[in-house]
């Protein structure tokens, strides 16, 4: 073999090693959160902290770091030069961490995860807060490690989304925040209908269902992955062809089910998308968490949430429920599931006033990490911020600050990709209906999404990693991100439906 | 810290942050098992050969000998002791595989257990052979790099059962052979009664769910454990706390879950019962594999198809399936549960007949690693032998030589402990009766088996690896293995039941 090809296989070799570890890592993290008996929690916190300083050990060997040097100087392809550059920017990110420091990390995590799950059972916040407690300073810790020039939370934030900023963010909240308070009050004023037929009797075996059925009627492969319930729903996956969504079934709440399932569903079909022969490599990542949202939030509201959708599915839907939809006509159900209501819970809000949800996370997680809040003051300021933005009172803390699973992971400076997801989504979705003639009327005649899932396949999915989200936005859209887009998407949509 | 209890603790981490990984890979097998999407065989195929060759590499660095060689001189408590003499052993078994074989070994593992999957699915043994063929080559390998004295099956026997031969295992099963050859005839000159009842239509559901029911009152804790669906029961684990079972339900077959159930159940409260502070060490594994299967046989056939026990159970089990045992009396319930009869599947034959199924696998396995036997011609002798010992024609693979999974794992040299797990069974369980006033009454009376299990827990759970199997036995019951004793006990049930 040429020496280039050479030391190329022998840095693939390596990455896809460290890939199995940290999928094997992740397969103990699915199993903790839908399968794992009570006492097993506490070894399977170790294993995962244990697999966590073999992974992170595995790739800051220096042995890597010097491969990777070599690389660079290297006449590569454009993807595999891509590759290398994307491996040495992580590589010299987790060179500032210690094994030790991860696997504190990691067992801090699983901590805190189990007692988020006791806490949520008790209602009772002081049940999280000293390992949560833990984990923020942990969090503050490793900001440090990580070096900002601004702002604390920078650091943070850049791991989900490279390049964010406290100021950035800051600004585009800035900027929609007016117009979506304006869009509220005008939707307020004329919305009509009522939606308490959603939260009937819909038993639970049924729901299971109806979830499998629509997911594989979006082109979830389901020998490619699988669907369970678990307390927070989510998806993940150990490869593109291992890809797994969870679910939560209440019965006496239609849409929760629903529209989480379609939600993950379009994390699912992006990660089934993924090149599979770069397993290991960042070609076959994901571009930004904001651009996963961008899929799971276009596929549960742009399509999900459409007119078009449900003209072909209602009926599907009654066949499912007839007893539920009997005398429920179409259009109060599109009525019913786009009613704007500030609300207690974020994944199940509707899709103007969510970014409220999003915004006190997003000012909650700043102001911790950059220590002017306390972690015992997070249920007072969450309530106080809910009234303020909200509108609303927070009854307790299972309906307040226990509602993510995030912090529990020690995600903090996840929440704001939720919001810049759906405006990317926004974006996506008007160029997609450019880009394929008779799009909604495929849909609402057949129910046919497969046009759609291939173009996204073939402008976001099989890039992977090769592009950052605004480079792809940009690429795909001509445009940077634009949350008009979004506010004209939403007003149009809903001003239709009164 | 005293230097030696440094050292100690040492070895006590790294041999606890290996059993993560090994758990980790536990996990990942047990869910290629239970829950895998189809498409996902490939990279979790991998993903397990790199977890192996991590735990090879942890286990096998020369820190570790160093480190273990200085301890061999300490004067360590007793416990400590026997930990680190185990330890010695395996460590210096382990270097003498590469960690590019244990990788190949791990992937071909992987690759021949879909193959075993999809040839049962097509019933051809045909498609499995090409991947048998190279695991049974790297077995034969395997054998030489460990080495042995006398006959290279002896050195994979010494995997599953420390010190077993062939010499020992071909004169234990010499001895046996006579004694069930006579007892079988003695059995099928008197057996009466009809067991077809036993193949009525039994939902899978309420089969299910009886199969909790008896899992729960045997002492199985779910809060430390699972059962699942898998296509070969077996029982894993991650740590004591978290011990999983897996069964099939064949409607069509009542005997098939119940007794599976049992049998796993019996495997689930050794592990459940070993000392949760040894974690990662010897003395927190279990004996042996024939001390594991005298568990498991002793709840299946001494305590699951005795009279004492249906004496409580029967009339559960008849308010399970009313519709089913309504017109079946206790008694005849009992002959058929216990009905000798020369049979096809080894999971599902009766007492007797079950180690002529061992003894067919022994010894094909030991002419297959003596090279006296090739790959394609097992289905050959397989069947030749099932006529000659048996005396049943064997119609087609899956009920012939695809009915078992372990050669798909790579586990060749285990089927011996099976038999031998039973004579150990035959003997504590006599002892545990004489142990144990009005045993046989309390179960009969009150379905209570806790007594039993507290009785296994003291005499052999809590000791771990400590003893080898011969000297446990020794200790618990101040005999050494002795086939006689499960004579007598199957003589004395069957005859009582005629």
């Amino acid at each position: 073999m040429h020496a280039q090809e050479e030391l190329y296989s022998q840095y693939k070799n390596s990455m896809q090693k460290l890939a199995d570890v940290k999928y094997a890592a992740a397969v103990l993290q699915w199993d903790q959160e839908t399968y794992l008996p009570k006492k097993g929690a506490d070894f399977r916190g170790r294993q995962l902290a244990t697999l966590s300083e073999v992974a992170h050990g595995m790739f800051t060997d220096d042995k890597n770091g010097k491969l990777l040097q070599e690389l660079l100087l290297k006449d590569l392809s454009q993807e595999q030069k891509r590759n290398v550059e994307l491996t040495w920017e992580d590589y010299s990110r987790q060179k500032k961490l210690t094994p030790a420091f991860v696997r504190k990390m990691s067992e801090a995590v699983s901590a805190s995860f189990f007692a988020w799950v006791e806490a949520r059972k008790q209602n009772d916040y002081q049940v999280f807060e000293p390992k949560l407690s833990l984990l923020v300073d942990l969090k503050r810790q490793e900001a440090e490690r990580y070096g900002y020039e601004a702002h604390p939370y920078d650091a943070l934030m850049d791991e989900y989304e490279k390049g964010a900023t406290v100021k950035m963010v800051d600004k585009i909240f800035e900027d929609v925040k007016v117009p979506l308070r304006q869009l509220l009050q005008e939707v307020q004023d004329v919305q009509s209908g009522d939606d308490s037929f959603l939260r009937q009797f819909y038993p639970k075996q049924q729901q299971w269902k109806w979830g499998i059925y629509l997911a594989k009627q979006l082109g979830f492969d389901f020998e490619s992955g699988r669907q369970d319930i678990s307390e927070h729903p989510f998806t993940t996956n150990f490869s593109s062809q291992d890809v797994r969504i969870t679910t939560r079934v209440d019965e006496h709440d239609f849409a929760n089910m629903t529209w989480s399932t379609i939600h993950e569903v379009g994390h699912a079909l992006y990660e089934q998308g993924l090149p599979a022969e770069q397993y290991g490599l960042p070609l076959g990542e994901y571009a930004s968490l904001s651009m996963h949202e961008s899929q799971s939030r276009l596929w549960e509201n742009c399509v999900g949430r459409a007119t078009a959708f449900w003209n072909y599915y209602y009926p599907k839907l009654v066949e499912f429920f007839p007893v539920q939809f009997k005398s429920i006509s179409e259009n109060q159900f599109l009525k019913a599931i786009n009613k704007v209501q500030p609300s207690l819970i974020r994944t199940e809000a509707d899709e103007l006033t969510y970014h409220s949800h999003v915004m006190v996370r997003y000012e909650l997680e700043k102001r911790l990490i950059e220590g002017s809040l306390q972690v015992k003051e997070i249920p007072l300021y969450w309530n106080d911020q809910y009234k303020t933005l909200l509108g609303v009172d927070v009854p307790d803390d299972k309906r307040g600050c226990l509602q993510d699973v995030h912090w529990s992971h020690g995600s903090f400076g996840y929440f704001a990709t939720y919001s810049l997801g759906s405006f990317y989504a926004a974006q996506l979705w008007q160029q997609a209906k450019k880009d394929i003639a008779g799009l909604e009327i495929e849909i609402a005649k057949e129910g046919r999404t497969d046009s759609l899932l291939g173009w996204l396949r073939t402008n976001v999915h099989k890039h992977g990693r090769f592009y950052e989200s605004e480079a792809l936005c940009n690429l795909v859209t001509g445009k940077n991100l634009d949350s008009t887009v979004f506010v004209s998407y939403l007003r149009e949509k809903l001003n239709n439906l009164q």
